[in-house]
């Protein structure tokens, strides 16, 4: 008996070039039968946006010869997987994975990226989905010291599913593979971005801001990403797409909205 | 004894010249100090977006003459509340409010929405906040109809705060004030969007997309926000931005991740 060959979509936020997504396809050509559908321009920080008020253009085109389709599409990393399963696969797939993202998806990272909202999206459509991120903005990071895990972590969802509305968020610590401690599932932890702007003055005199910033990290938890990896963990946390704060509702209920 | 007027941050995703965003200045302003900071364009469904690839500019101006102040910026809602707490206030106000917009943003809305995800930026900052949404996409929709509402569920905020990491998704139903049956505290509603997308040609004979959709609800809950705007009451939903899947740990920890 030989299993039929999972059919999996393959998205990202850095775009379509980027060498954390040709180094997920690599890991994912292995494994199953592999569609790309990804942004044809970097997209990070585009969090859950979609295009309702332009238009969007798919474009097939070949950049590994033996990836069975691959399309840039001009949209987000959530219109890339609402285009894939609507009108490229015209199908669930088996599988989506988003990234490998050039930098860090920990804590509440996950709120404004790209890379974790296409698999947020495809989980929402009832696809079981991973985000894959590396604690490496470098455009030359080290992937091949990854692949391993990616693979791993990739079959185990494979073979056991994920709970229902759970997506997985997977960030790698930057190490070599032989400093990699394991795989630790996580919480996310606490932790929030201290914006500064970099003001700046236009040729014509005009001021305008750069966003930068200090990532904060006050939650001391050892069941955190953020623990994992200072500690040498690849961490994996499961996120939903329930934002109700079920525990709020009693305390709420004692607000005086109807009186 | 004088209490002190609490200092109001009011933005939006339908940029600043909205009538959701006038109707909510309009009550904020019998309240308390107002400091508009809104997108100088519509930002519908841009999610938890942020600019970190381009320019920021704020430009202060003048809508309604008895505005303490107004600005407009050319980001997103996110970057709004970003500016606003980080270069133009110089502080944390004592709330932020979203609004009203101009549609739904219940049940799984809440995921794309650039209402709501300013509310939640502002929530991440550690500032109580609500974000206000009318079910009637109409530019000239009634806003009068809820005013009363908004200020008793703003009042309430303000006089008892809100739970630590949580804020609040206010949506109205398209009713006659006298119709609304009152205001319930809700979870989301487990819906999603089925989409369909209007394949059209460019003038040139390409291919274009354009996003469209069909809400679908399956959660036959009578705790929904779903239900209680399908019944006549607006809906509360306390909404948290620890998307950790708490209770999917237990379960991922029976995966071998590390074998």
């Amino acid at each position: 008996m030989t299993k039929k060959k999972p059919l999996i979509l393959v998205t990202n936020d850095d775009g379509i070039s980027a060498p954390g997504i040709r180094a997920l396809i690599s890991v994912m050509k292995e494994i199953g039968t592999v569609v790309v559908v990804a942004p044809d321009s970097p997209q990070s920080a585009m969090g859950h946006a979609i295009t309702i008020n332009s238009t969007l253009f798919i474009n097939k085109i070949n950049i590994d010869n033996d990836v069975e389709q691959e399309y840039s599409c001009s949209g987000t990393p959530v219109d890339c997987v609402k285009l894939a399963v609507n009108e490229i696969l015209k199908q669930k797939p088996d599988l989506c994975v988003s990234g490998i993202n050039h930098g860090s998806n920990s804590s509440i990272n996950v709120i404004y990226s790209g890379t974790m909202s296409a698999a947020v999206e495809a989980g929402i459509e009832g696809i079981p989905a991973i985000g894959f991120s590396l604690l490496d903005y470098d455009w030359n990071a080290d992937f091949d010291a990854i692949k391993r895990f990616v693979r791993k972590i990739t079959l185990e969802v494979l073979e056991n599913g994920l709970p229902e509305g759970v997506i997985l968020n997977v960030n790698f610590p930057k190490l070599k593979e032989s400093e990699i401690k394991g795989i630790k599932v996580c919480r996310q932890a606490k932790a929030f971005w201290m914006e500064k702007f970099d003001k700046r003055k236009t040729p014509q005199g005009k001021d305008y801001y750069w966003l930068t910033g200090e990532f904060i990290n006050q939650d001391k938890g050892e069941d955190t990403d953020e623990w994992a990896l200072e500690n040498g963990y690849i961490s994996v946390v499961p996120v939903q797409f329930d934002l109700t704060a079920h525990h709020a509702i009693q305390k709420l209920n004692t607000y005086k909205f109807n009186h």
